[in-house]
């Protein structure tokens, strides 16, 4: 019987990280790191595809609503037909014109694009049993190549490229999937380095993830030099010379301000810093990547669409590139900034430093290593420890390495509980503090 | 007594354009033209500001959703306190973290920001009985320059620098404000060469405007070359070689598709071509611009922030700045790009085709004139007739130019017969429509 999506639900869940200051960097100093879920629901009883994309709290409704304009287009539909044509499908999605004029391609309207798509990509994972990864790690290049909507790209990728790119990688990755669920992915901690944390928390927390095999971190920076600088010489008595660390300025800079205080920040030897500027700024991102070398810059969390990739990429503006699924129209349009990535020899290091972004971005590390990049020199994939009792199935990690997810689909469906507590604004957690 | 805002209000209005195929272009088959009102109340009986963003049909419910999630910093404040500095109030608005998150500053959240700026511009020239434009051009350039969020942009346009050139423009502003009460400012039209028009109509229309003085008109261009050229050739034949021809591809192309058929299009003299490729490629406008010249790129109306303008500017990759005070964050962002437009000698023709945008737009082509560019040199405000009789004080035109209007404030307060019609989903036109 063929799967019919018969009906869109939403969900607005939103988790308390604010109360303990998790989450918090120099633009966002309380976080509530919430999710905006699209459930398809289909003929076969129990049969759903759940999709999110990652808000901090107030104005997930905006997302949730934007999720639900798009039901006209998936209503009725079967799987098997979408996915015959994913590409073709996602790019309805994108052109759907009174929805695309709010965008284009960004902010809120994207944001539901990407939940949706991974709601689709989570559906079909459940119906053939295969985590999303795998899905993808099984397709010819020829199948990939048509999940690509190279329009506004084919200046810098054409599909020929892609198909070769892709084409490269095919004989080995028997071999690599393999290495990679018998080491796992290897992967960086966000979770000691919150700017809200006290000095305090922040060594007992650096002290911690030390002991259990992490070997690099993440820590906040922001407007205050002093600060930044008294917290990453804690960082280097603590940890030592040998350890990983990268700075993320969460946009607080201009472009002079950025240059001025990496290189005050350089003597910790730092291997990049992370959203050192406005995320539209192109230009002022290849400014201060020249102005910085050695040390890298790296974006991509607020990186709407694959148009603002590729100009970073032309530009050389970025030496880690930080995609996230759920900020870009979803897998689909992830893929797109894999290939990119790939031809210009940008190391993938996803966005991942909060619940429900690490369950779907491994998907990304793991198949990008798989099947595109075939490499991980230079990758990284960012985790952060919150709320895992909440996801049915949540990233593991083990001595700093992801462990290959094996849950079918996406892997973002919560557990009742969660839900109980968690919902806005009718959960536990809500409920009591609206009383 | 003060003035307070009490509290804030939406309405969700549609015009239904598309049933004539007004509107349409190659993108936007079927756009009914919207309006999403920011309405603030106070504590003054009968006095609300007004403001819009924009929008084309469904969709519109989540800017008006977006507008009531900024209330919290609206209601309770007053007027007088945040205009004493409206600079930093505005970026107050785009800073608020989590809603922040959705963009930042682009998508369904500007828009918001867009309405909500607007309606308090509205607000405080009906309080000061002054039409926006006027209030603008009588600010001093220092008070001026407080307006302005320099963030992101100072590395290309400094405080001083922004000064400098309204201090150059300062000596001859009441001249030109004589100047421009009498002779009304330049405009083109848009209304003949909707894409969806039949030849007939487009026949009719360009004769029937070309008898009310119209010298300057655009026309929408699509993926079809033939149908393209055979438009622009029935314009030559009908208009003669005097007239100015614009031509708008709605971002239908990608980058080597736009200089092909631009190069085709060349033979009919265009001053411009507007939105060749997706808005978003800044490099891909640049490769454009010099690939086309002399034949202008043009693009702005979904340029969604100063930080997009910025690098158009610095890679000579636009000929024509087409801001939007309603894609824009509104009246403050718009006045950072007009100061950015001046120092690169950029003009200026907003995007104003369309119900509500004329309205909005006429007053920042007037203050530019005025204050800031003190040029007319190149600059035309786009115009579009349609549902006029919906507003209290809509845009006039006199012989292909707009009359400056005298109406305190923005002026773009619907009547009661037009809510009554066309508010979404009760008005008369919507609700028969669901029955």
């Amino acid at each position: 019987m063929a799967t019919i999506i018969t009906g869109i639900g939403v969900k607005d869940v939103r988790f308390p990280t604010s109360r303990a200051g998790d989450g918090s960097d120099a633009m966002n100093p309380n976080p509530d790191h919430s999710l905006a879920y699209a459930i398809l629901y289909t003929n076969t009883p129990r049969l759903e595809g759940h999709g999110i994309t990652f808000t901090i709290g107030p104005g997930t409704e905006l997302v949730t609503a934007a999720i639900s304009a798009y039901a006209p287009l998936l209503v009725g539909q079967s799987v098997d037909s979408i996915f015959e044509n994913m590409g073709s499908f996602w790019r309805q999605l994108v052109s759907f014109s009174p929805l695309r004029w709010l965008g284009p391609e960004k902010g809120v309207v994207h944001l539901a694009v990407a939940a949706v798509t991974n709601a689709l990509w989570d559906l079909y994972g459940k119906i053939l049993k295969k985590p999303v990864w795998k899905i993808l790690s099984d397709l010819s290049p020829a199948q990939l190549v048509q999940l690509v909507d190279f329009r506004y790209i084919d200046d810098v990728l054409k599909e020929d490229e892609a198909l070769d790119i892709l084409t490269r990688a095919e004989p080995d990755k028997m071999a690599r999937e393999d290495r990679v669920r018998g080491t796992g992915y290897p992967a960086y901690t966000t979770s000691a380095g919150w700017i809200g944390y006290s000095d305090a928390k922040f060594r007992t927390l650096l002290e911690e993830k030390l002991s259990l095999g992490w070997r690099a971190f993440k820590i906040k920076v922001g407007q205050d030099l002093d600060d930044n600088v008294r917290r990453a010489s804690m960082f280097r008595e603590i940890a030592g010379d040998d350890v990983a660390l990268m700075f993320d300025a969460n946009q607080v800079w201009n472009v002079d301000e950025a240059i001025a205080h990496v290189r005050h920040l350089a003597q910790f030897n730092p291997v990049w810093i992370e959203e050192p500027t406005s995320p539209d700024d192109v230009l002022g991102h290849a400014r201060i990547a020249q102005a910085i070398s050695p040390i890298g810059v790296a974006t991509g969390e607020h990186c709407h669409n694959r148009i603002m990739f590729k100009q970073l990429f032309q530009l050389t503006a970025i030496r880690y590139c930080q995609l996230d699924a759920c900020r870009l129209g979803g897998i689909n349009e992830a893929l797109a900034v894999l290939l990119m990535a790939a031809k210009f020899g940008v190391p993938v290091c996803p966005h991942a430093g909060a619940l429900g972004l690490r369950e779907v971005q491994q998907h990304l590390s793991i198949f990008d290593y798989i099947a595109v990049s075939g490499s991980l020199d230079g990758q990284m994939l960012e985790f952060a420890n919150n709320y895992e009792e909440a996801f049915i199935s949540p990233a593991q990690i083990h001595e700093g390495h992801y462990l290959v997810p094996t849950t079918a689909g996406l892997g973002v469906d919560l557990n009742a509980e969660a839900y109980e507590k968690y919902e806005y604004p009718n959960g536990s957690v809500w409920s009591a503090q609206l009383v």
